[in-house]
């Protein structure tokens, strides 16, 4: 999905630019640096569409990137997260800083535009240099978003923008993987619908930093912010552990988002205090690089779906007529 | 989660028995053809582990798959996916057809148990032999469900079930993907907090052979068959392609119930007609074989999260140290 933060620029100049682009990653980094949102844009297009510039822009920003606050959000389709998400940016840039969002569309192999009818909320912001929207597609790509997730947080983080907020459609295993690897994961429910039940149906509530109960002007938002408590009573915590706080929220009129920022300020602090945020920070390292290595396994050895060599024989097992380990063996050369 | 069908066998009989069972794997599939639930779900068993004995599993039931008519149902938390998928168990049964229901549960590696409340609507069929249901947990294995699933699938195939259910928990990319290799992928919507457009958002309308609007009783189910309507109205479609049916029902009543086994069934016979049906099984198998030597690989090159290596170079991302491809590379030999 484009960036509607940037006008398709103007006439014959483009490709051009594009040109010059392609051929000086350092340029390009210095000028999203400095602030140039198109530069920045570019940058991350690079990382969706999994560019031979990519590796080049990933030397040089290694140095730069670690400054950046991150909060994932996740929660089931419905309870509000982009405007949770909203409503935190707009808290951010009361205090001056420079705010990222990365919304992450786990389906978009199907369903490029699905992610629009979100976004338009965010307009807001669409003239404001401070903020960079974005909504991650994976075009299709092998590795998917868990590869491109966390390189374009890097992108951001080295651009030097303060807090990056990635917000997931879904409420899938590939959704919670993203949104836990964050410093500050926010758990978003709603009332109604058992959506504290559901969450918890989901796997949510395990990687759970601050839940969100959203909607609370509507019924059942009592229960909800009890059926969490009771959840959280019969979790074991040590006397050095984080111990999820549960705040209620109205994001469409800003109700709560103050409680909301200063929980996510108490919790940063925790991490600092605790060693916790480096760990994170590794283990999202560890998760990026070791996306990378297995794609480009995958691709060394011909293994793409698509690949001719697999096509043969995973119509032989289709069949009957290898099983599934010998044809592995085959590809590979088990 | 264990399979609840199998009380955990008597006294001291059991190592004995699993070591028999492990020591030949030949017998296991017999019995599980056989129709005995404890081999049956000894296999899934050997599946859901990894276990080193699932090769020679593998290539014993490679020539015996193939029978079984394969659903996927995909849909938000909430919807009704399991009381669905009890009345299709329930509606196959009464033709006398063998039913074996995968409930892919997408974040077991945070939360074992938390589809338990779901299954306990299952127990009426707890003591009929025509009915296998298993709940899915990756038990945080790395190819995850995306690897495991299709070979769990097999396996049920293998031991001559009729039907296959795959339902999934969540509704992200790992989820969408899984329901999209069936045969036949339902995808259910339920009245009110905007479903339907929920629906659409996390990118599942696409991949619909057929809409269930479950929960039709209730206030908004005609305007969300009306978007459904609206929606289909405006995709477009080849004179030899498949229309998706929208079917309404109150699967908690048994409504409509037989209207979806019906529009399953036209849709069935269009699959083999079309060709469809071999493109389906054939893409299934590639997506197996790919999973399996994507793992192989990870597993042979120590790349596994948790590898000291891997760690090791993690680290020196995560401090700007190095670039992750310069971690991949090294990891991987580049």
């Amino acid at each position: 999905m484009p960036d509607r933060r940037l006008p398709a620029p103007a006439g014959g100049s483009l490709p051009a630019v594009r040109r010059r682009e392609q051929a000086d990653p350092e340029a390009l980094v210095t000028r999203a640096r400095a602030g140039d949102p198109r530069a920045l844009a570019r940058l991350v297009s690079l990382v969706e569409n999994a560019s031979g510039e990519l590796r080049q822009v990933m030397k040089v920003i290694a140095p730069l990137a670690g400054g950046a606050r991150v909060i994932g959000l996740t929660g089931s389709p419905g309870v509000g997260k982009s405007t949770v998400t909203g409503a935190l940016v707009r808290s951010y840039r009361a205090e001056g800083l420079r705010v990222g969002v990365l919304a992450v569309d786990p389906t978009s192999p199907f369903s490029g535009g699905a992610l629009l009818g979100d976004r338009v909320r965010m307009q807001e912001h669409a003239t404001d240099d401070g903020v960079f929207i974005r909504s991650m597609a994976s075009r299709g790509h092998l590795g998917g978003l868990a590869w491109a997730t966390p390189q374009a947080l890097r992108v951001l983080d080295a651009a030097g923008f303060d807090v990056i907020l990635i917000e997931t459609v879904g409420v899938g295993q590939a959704e919670v993987q993203i949104a836990a690897t964050a410093d500050t994961t926010l758990v978003v429910a709603a009332p109604g619908m058992g959506d504290s039940v559901q969450a918890a149906k989901a796997g949510v509530l395990e990687i759970a930093d601050i839940f969100v109960v959203n909607k609370s002007d509507r019924p059942g938002a009592q229960d909800a912010v009890r059926d969490l408590r009771t959840m959280l009573a019969m979790a074991r915590y040590g006397p050095a552990d984080w111990k999820p706080p549960i705040v209620s929220t109205v994001a469409s009129a800003g109700d709560g988002i103050a409680d909301l920022a200063d929980a996510i300020g108490r919790h940063e602090s925790w991490l600092a205090e605790s060693g916790e945020r480096d760990r994170r920070r590794r283990a999202r390292a560890r998760e990026e690089v070791s996306a990378i290595a297995v794609t480009q396994l995958r691709e060394r050895l011909g293994g793409l779906p698509g690949g001719a060599r697999l096509e043969e024989l995973a119509d032989r097992v289709a069949v009957g007529d290898i099983d599934p380990y010998s044809a592995a063996d085959e590809l590979i050369g088990g």
